[in-house]
C-alpha cells in the first residue's frame, strides 16, 4: 500500500491531475500486449512532463522504496511494462515533443513519448526517415522502442533501433540527471552508455530525451513475391540473394499455415497449397533498384519458385504487402489467445527452424503459424491458443521451451526484437550461462542497486 | 616487484618461453604510439595462446594483486596500453587465428591477435570486406581495434568498429569465461554486452574471441578532389553533399598547413595556396557511383571550388589518395614529436572547428596541421613539437586543453576514434559531468572491482 506521505509528495511534484490512484483506472496498467502473463495493478499511476519531475519522483521512490515502471504505449511483447512488484507506473506520454530535426547532421532529438510514426512524418519533410519500423510504428513510443531496441521489417539492410540511437538524457536510480552522446558520427569517449541503456528495458535508468540518426529516404523501391512448394527451396533462395550481394530492405517469409490463415481472413488470392512465400523489397537509387529486382527475380526462379511476381505498379506492390501485414491479425482471430514469439536464428538456419517449429506443433498438437523477417533470421512462431484452457496452456509452455532450446542450439537467440522482460527471463542461462547472467546482474546492480527500476525484468535478484 | 611464487605460477601456466622478465626486453612494453605520455616498464610480459590460459593468468593476477594490460600491436594513440601501475603486460599476438569466414551469414570469427588486414584478405576471397579501416590497418590487431572501437576513413557511410562486432568470448576480472552474441542480425537478449565491452579499452574484461559482421564488397568506386580558397566554402560543400542525399564512402579534408607540408614532403602537385582540399570517394553499384560522382562534382563547383578533379583512371585515383595518406607522415617529419588529436564535432561545425584550431595555434605560437574525416566530423588537429622542449610542451598542453573545450562546446566529443586511455581521462567531466563520470566508474567497478584490468585508463579510482 502506498503511504499517504508518499502520495502527497508525488502530488506536490506533479499536480493532482497527474497522479491517479483510482483502482478501476489502475487496472488498465496491470498488463501490456503480451499474452499469458501474470497481471498486477500498481499503487499509483503518474504522468510527469519534465526530466526534473522524473528525477524528483525517483527521489521519492527511493525514500519510500517504491518500484518505478516507465511506460509508453504498452505495446510490449515480453511483459516488460507489467508492475509486478506494485509501486509507481510512470507514463511518458506527456513528454512527447519532437525537439529538433537537424537535416545538416542527419539527426533528430525527441522526448520519449513521441510516437515513432510522428518522428517519421517530421523527418519526411526534410527527405529523411527513421528506419526502425516495428509493427506498432503508429502507436509505439520512441522511449519504449529505444528501451526495447525495436526491430521490424527493415532490419536486414538498415539495422534496428540500437543502430540509430546516438545519445540520451537519463535519470539514474539515484536521481542523478545525466546527458551523453552527440551528433558526431564517431564517438568513442568513455564506455558506450548509449548502447548499454538502449535495450535495457527500463531496468537501468529512465530515458527522458533521445538523439537519433536519420537516413536519406531512398528514391525508388520494387517489391517481389516468390511462391515455393518446398521450405528448403525458399531457404536456399534467401541464402542465394545474400550470396549474390543483394541486401534487400525487406525479405519476409510466411509458412503454409500463415498463408492459409491469411487467405481465409482476407481473400488476397494467395496460393494456399504453397509451403512458403518469400516477399522482398529492394530500395535505393532507381538504377540500383532495377538491377537488384532483376537479380532477385532471377534467383527466385533459379531456386525453384513455382511463381514469381514482380510488382509493376503501386497497387500491385500494396497487394504483396497486404498479405504480410495481415499475417498477425489473421492468426490472432483464429483463437482467443496469441502467443507471439521471436526466436531468431542465423539466416542460413531458417529452413531448419521452420521445420523444427512444425515438428513441435505436431508433437504438442498445437496450431503454430510461422512468419517473419527471413533476411535477418528473426522468425515469429505464433501459437494460437486459449489462455483459459489450462491443459492446452501447459502444452504451449512446453512448446515455447523447445522453440527457445532449438533456436539457441542453432546458434540463435531468445529474442530478436521483443526483449526479455518477464517472459524470457528464465531462459537467459540457456544463452549466457550462469556466469553470464551474473555479469548482467552485476551491471544491473551497479546502475540500480535496490532494484527500483522495472524490477522483475531481465535479471532477478540473487536468491 | 613480482614475487617469485607469482612468476612460477605464470611459467607453469604458459611455459618459460612465454614469460619474459628481462629488463631490457620489458622496456619495449613501457610505451605505445602515443606522444608525450609517461612511460612505465611492467614486471613481466606474457604471451598466452588460449582463452583458458588467459583465465588462469587472471586468477594468478587476483591472487597476487597484479594489474593486467592486454596488448595487441600497441598502435594505440591515447596511452591505452601503458602499464602505468606495473604488473603484467599480456600480449594477444599468439592468439591470431581466423577461426571462420561465413559467407552465408556474412560474418567472421577471429582471435584478438589477428591483424585487421589479414581478416580483410580472408574476407575478400568471398567477395566480402570488413569496413572499419584505421590508418594502422596493416599492423593493428582485431583485439586492439575492438577494445578501442577504431574508426578510419569509411566511418561516414559504413560506421566504425562498434557497428560490426556481433559477439565475443571474454575473460572477466574474476576469471569467469563468458561467451555471448551470435550470427543473428537481430539480437536483443539481455543488456548489450557486446557494445559495452567494445570500446572499453581493456578495462572491463579481456577479449579472447570476436564475431564480426562483413559486408559485400562494392563493385565500383570513383574519387574526386576539390580545391577551395576558403574554409567556409569547403564546409558548405560538405553539408551540401549530405543534403543532396549522397553519403560518400570517404569524405576527407586537409587544411593549408597540411597541404603545404605534404607538398614539401612528397611533391604530389598539390595547390599550396589552397585553404582546404576535400577528397571524396563514392562506392557501390556502377550506376549509383556514376550518378553520385556527378552530383558531388556539381556540388563542389557550385560551392565555389577553384578546381575539381574527377579521377578517370586508377592512377589518377591513387594520386588523389597518395596526398591524404601522406598527411600524417609528412607532418610527423617536421619536428621530433607529433601530438595527434581526434577531437570530433558534428559535421556542420567543421569550418568553426578548423578556424578555432588555427586561432589556438596562433595564440600559443605552435604549428598545427588539421586534416581528417570531414564527412563524420572527426578531425585530426596535429601539433608538431618537441617533447624535450619543456616550455613549448606547456604551450602544447594548453592548446590541447582548449581544443577539447571548443570541440565539446560545439556539440562534439573528446575522442572520435583514438579512445580516452590515459591521455583524455582528465577531460571526461567536460563531456559527462561528475555524475556521468560516476556512472562510468560504477560500471567499471561492477566488472572489475579491484581495478586489475588496465588500471589508470578511462576512469580513475575514487579519491
Amino acid at each position: 500500500m502506498l503511504k499517504p506521505e508518499a502520495l502527497n509528495e508525488l502530488i506536490q511534484v506533479l499536480g493532482k491531475e497527474n497522479v491517479i490512484t483510482d483502482p478501476d483506472e489502475l487496472l488498465t496498467y496491470s498488463y501490456d500486449a503480451t499474452a499469458a502473463m501474470p497481471r498486477q495493478t500498481p499503487d499509483v499511476f503518474i504522468t510527469p512532463s519534465t526530466t526534473e519531475q522524473v528525477a524528483e519522483v525517483v527521489k521519492i521512490a527511493n525514500k519510500y522504496n517504491l518500484p518505478i515502471y516507465p511506460r509508453g504505449s504498452a505495446t510490449n511483447l515480453s511483459g516488460g511494462t507489467i508492475p509486478i512488484e506494485k509501486g509507481i507506473v510512470m507514463s511518458m506520454l506527456h513528454m512527447n515533443k519532437i525537439i529538433e530535426v537537424d537535416p545538416e547532421n542527419l539527426t533528430a532529438t525527441v522526448q520519449p513519448g513521441v510516437i515513432i510514426a510522428d518522428l517519421n512524418n517530421a523527418a519526411m519533410e526534410h527527405g529523411l526517415f527513421y528506419p526502425p519500423d516495428p509493427g506498432t510504428v503508429n502507436t509505439a513510443t520512441m522511449g519504449g522502442s529505444v528501451a526495447e531496441t525495436s526491430g521490424g521489417l527493415r532490419g536486414l539492410k538498415y539495422g534496428v533501433t540500437k543502430h540509430y540511437v546516438m545519445g540520451m538524457k537519463l535519470v539514474r536510480a539515484n536521481g542523478d540527471i545525466i546527458k551523453w552522446g552527440n551528433k558526431c558520427v564517431k564517438n568513442v569517449t568513455g564506455y558506450d552508455l548509449t548502447a548499454l541503456f538502449t535495450g535495457s528495458e527500463g531496468t537501468l535508468g529512465i530515458i527522458t530525451e533521445i538523439l537519433v540518426k536519420l537516413n536519406p529516404m531512398p528514391e525508388a523501391r520494387k517489391s517481389l513475391l516468390g511462391v515455393f512448394d518446398d521450405i528448403d527451396k525458399a531457404g536456399n533462395a534467401i541464402s542465394a540473394i545474400i550470396r549474390n550481394k543483394v541486401i534487400p530492405a525487406t525479405l519476409e517469409i510466411m509458412d503454409n499455415i500463415t498463408i492459409n490463415t491469411v487467405e481465409n481472413f482476407s481473400k488476397a488470392g494467395l496460393p494456399t497449397d504453397a509451403e512458403a512465400i518469400l516477399l522482398c523489397e529492394v530500395d535505393g537509387y532507381q538504377e540500383a533498384v532495377d538491377r537488384e529486382a532483376a537479380i532477385v527475380e532471377r534467383i527466385l526462379k533459379e531456386e525453384g519458385a513455382v511463381e514469381v511476381n514482380l510488382a509493376k505498379t503501386d497497387e500491385e506492390r500494396d497487394k504483396i504487402w497486404f498479405a504480410r501485414r495481415n499475417a498477425l491479425p489473421a492468426l490472432a482471430q483464429l483463437r482467443p489467445t496469441t502467443v507471439l514469439e521471436d526466436a531468431t536464428v542465423p539466416r542460413s538456419k531458417i529452413p531448419d527452424m521452420i521445420k523444427a517449429v512444425r515438428e513441435i506443433a505436431n508433437k504438442y498438437d498445437l496450431t503454430i503459424g510461422t512468419f517473419g523477417h527471413a533476411g535477418d533470421g528473426n522468425l515469429h512462431p505464433t501459437i494460437v491458443t486459449d489462455e483459459n484452457d489450462a491443459e492446452e496452456m501447459k502444452r504451449v509452455e512446453k512448446a515455447v521451451d523447445e522453440i527457445f532450446e532449438i533456436a539457441v542450439s542453432l546458434g540463435g537467440t531468445l529474442s530478436g526484437e521483443h526483449g526479455v522482460g518477464m517472459a524470457k527471463a528464465k531462459y537467459l542461462p540457456l544463452e549466457f550461462g550462469e556466469a553470464g547472467v551474473q555479469l548482467l546482474r552485476d551491471i544491473k546492480e551497479a546502475c540500480d542497486p535496490n532494484y527500483l527500476l522495472n524490477p522483475g525484468k531481465i535479471v532477478q535478484r540473487r536468491d
